[in-house]
């Protein structure tokens, strides 16, 4: 890319274990080095180092368990401060000269959600002015700034959202000019895979894989990419390189749209496949009441009262039987607490309230599924064959998920990926 | 104060012991509940927690021990950001609304010397804001901005400096109302003493002392308080209150100018005794190099040399002898090797070099020595009748310093105490 005459920009980002300690930040700087050689300028995001954001979140815990605002976002902050100040100093003493910047540096300004606050504008000119002084911004991932100047920090999967939504601005700004601004996420995994390979030994690395495909997949229960980071990527159309931080290869291409679409030097899929990847959440557990008041007005209430203490509800479905109406919903392990203490306030006596636990879900995505009728079919008949019994069901245009036992999980993962071919 | 009409508010600042573990910081706000509930609107200053900033100097000096700029700036700044955040939370637990406020936050503004850069300007309004609405500032010490926004940090005494400045800055916007701002200092020990109360046990708590007086003796080794605080106070009319963390009670008011015109409900000293304190180093090493070239040309460029490496020389003598010039100077323990180092490349092969270490300097200081003389003549018989002999002398007008053998310290410290009528 370093070839083209339009101005191509990197954006980098590498998570907590690759600036770990101080020798894991030493061996990154050394990649660093390796890689700026011959590739575009690079913009490098990072994460704090590994558990440093989970010992200042028990710090604060110990103060305040419930407390959310600037404080608390100041305070889990400075993990990334330190992490980037290192790096910096690291690739200093390489002779490359690098910046640290905080979110409020960088011009990253978001709302005044605290501990999830979403990116509002960037003001990407302090970052072309270091770029065009042969500087490499290392950026703060997770934070940015409100507009009373507090700091404010992005939630679950904030580095990987700063990444990609500085690479956002970058080609936004970038594009008049002819030029363009990838974004590269290196984690633990070297690759978006058809099903997580300690389940599913058979499961093959993806090239390429479409945004739609992997927001799917995030939405169900993978662990690789936040939900937020490829949206923000299918929005602005930035194309996402998912690699691995402990070998220097390529992984996988999350590109806007649909795969055709992708990018340079990237194998197409001609013959687009029916399924591109077997997903799952070990996670799950299944409320059922019954017998339930009919009608919307009951539903409406109990799932506001739910959302309102934080409770996500996954799948909902209610059924009707002569004895009354029944109604069951998932929700992550996590979340069985806090229901269970919703549901006693909520209900009256007479509706039973069962728990499943130890509940699992299973996925099918593919953007393929659109061309292709029957793979509802085919999936309920491969579960059927393997003898699993599906709980909840809930369909899309490009996924089918099913709940089921979590003993079944393993049997029924290996029989869907080798059903629609995706085995190695 | 508080019954006065014109605006007065309190800086108050705690160091690392007083937020160094969850439990302290606990305390600590359950302190500042108590205080703030009569006294006048604080501003609350505080360092980062008790180890906090040599654990992170100890990560950057891993990656490179000589580096010092933006990055180590920001990595050592992120200690007090996590203080003041804790701080804050734990204020708000007790329904106390505070912010906490970062350098730039406060519109500290410095100069661009990084690890010790110098306060040029305050902006207070946003202090004064938050006051005005009710809120306490939680300012992290140590720490400001410079015009290119880069964070940067104030050196040792750093959090100290900050406190002064900010009552120095806001007693300045105060004082066209007829407002005024004082600075409370908090720390390990109660008082100022008329000597270290380890060495010397008949050592007495000072109510009052002078900021001139003061300046000296953090300068001849006191650790109570760093000089640059001193000098602020002094330069800016600021009365500081100098007290135990771990004791409610009153400590010693570091008052500008002489004794005399200090603040309210201060014991006056009606009769201004000649010396006020007796001042120790115990950390000193005196070098001696003979023949050198008579002249000052040679001394100037060793002493280019020394300073260009960072070593402070405390005192300088040189004596002609019939066989050439005699030139000793004292350093501190700390710069031995870099003081060798500089000699050994600064000296031609025929210079000889002694250095004797386990020295200390021993002091008394006092704005009375002006009006009495006879001073030193006391002060040598003192140490001649104990036997010590004296390596190195220097005066000032309220100040007499000896470098004499460690081994002599408390026996000297002792009888001088005794000799100026200072025991308890």
């Amino acid at each position: 890319m370093s070839s083209h005459l339009a101005p191509h920009l990197l954006v980098k980002k590498y998570g907590g274990t690759s600036v770990g300690s101080i020798e894991r930040i030493e061996a990154l700087a050394d990649r660093l080095v390796r890689e700026t050689q011959n590739g575009p300028p690079p913009i490098i995001v990072v994460s704090a180092m590994s558990g440093e954001t989970n010992r200042l979140i028990a710090l604060a815990e110990k103060i305040d368990p419930d407390y959310r605002g600037p404080a608390y976002d100041m305070l889990i902050a400075s993990g990334e401060q330190v992490a980037i100040s290192l790096l910096s100093m690291a690739l200093k003493k390489r002779n490359i000269n690098a910046q640290p910047m905080l979110g409020h540096q960088v011009g990253i300004r978001t709302d005044s959600t605290f501990a999830k606050a979403r990116i509002q504008t960037i003001d990407v000119e302090p970052l072309i002015k270091l770029i065009a002084n042969g500087i490499i911004p290392v950026v703060a991932g997770f934070q940015g700034v409100d507009a009373d100047d507090n700091i404010t920090t992005l939630g679950r999967g904030g580095s990987d959202t700063t990444a990609v939504a500085l690479a956002a601005a970058l080609k936004a700004h970038l594009k008049p000019q002819g030029g363009d601004c990838d974004c590269e996420i290196f984690t633990d995994v070297p690759a978006v895979f058809t099903a997580d390979p300690r389940l599913v030994q058979k499961a093959r690395e993806l090239k390429t894989i479409s945004s739609e495909e992997m927001m799917e997949m995030a939405a169900l229960g993978s662990k690789v990419l936040h939900i937020r980071c490829v949206e923000i990527g299918a929005k602005h159309d930035v194309k996402i390189h998912l690699r691995s931080t402990f070998e220097e290869r390529t992984g996988t291409w999350i590109v806007p749209g649909t795969a055709e679409q992708g990018p340079h030097n990237m194998q197409l899929n001609i013959e687009e496949p029916v399924v591109s990847a077997v997903t799952h959440d070990a996670n799950t557990a299944v409320f059922t009441l019954f017998p339930v008041p009919a009608g919307p007005q009951f539903l409406a209430s109990l799932f506001q009262n739910l959302a309102a203490k934080g409770v996500v509800v996954d799948i909902i479905t209610s059924s009707e039987t002569a004895e009354g109406t029944r109604l069951s919903f998932s929700v992550t392990k996590e979340d069985i607490p806090l229901s269970k203490q919703v549901l006693k306030t909520a209900l009256t006596a007479n509706i039973k309230t069962e728990l499943a636990e130890g509940r699992a879900k299973i996925s099918v995505v593919g953007v393929g599924m659109r061309n292709h009728p029957g793979v509802a079919a085919r999936f309920f008949s491969v579960l059927a064959t393997q003898n699993v019994s599906v709980q909840l069901v809930t369909t899309s245009e490009i996924k089918i998920s099913a709940v089921i036992d979590g003993n079944d999980l393993e049997r029924a993962a290996k029989a869907l990926h080798t059903e629609f071919e995706l085995d190695a």
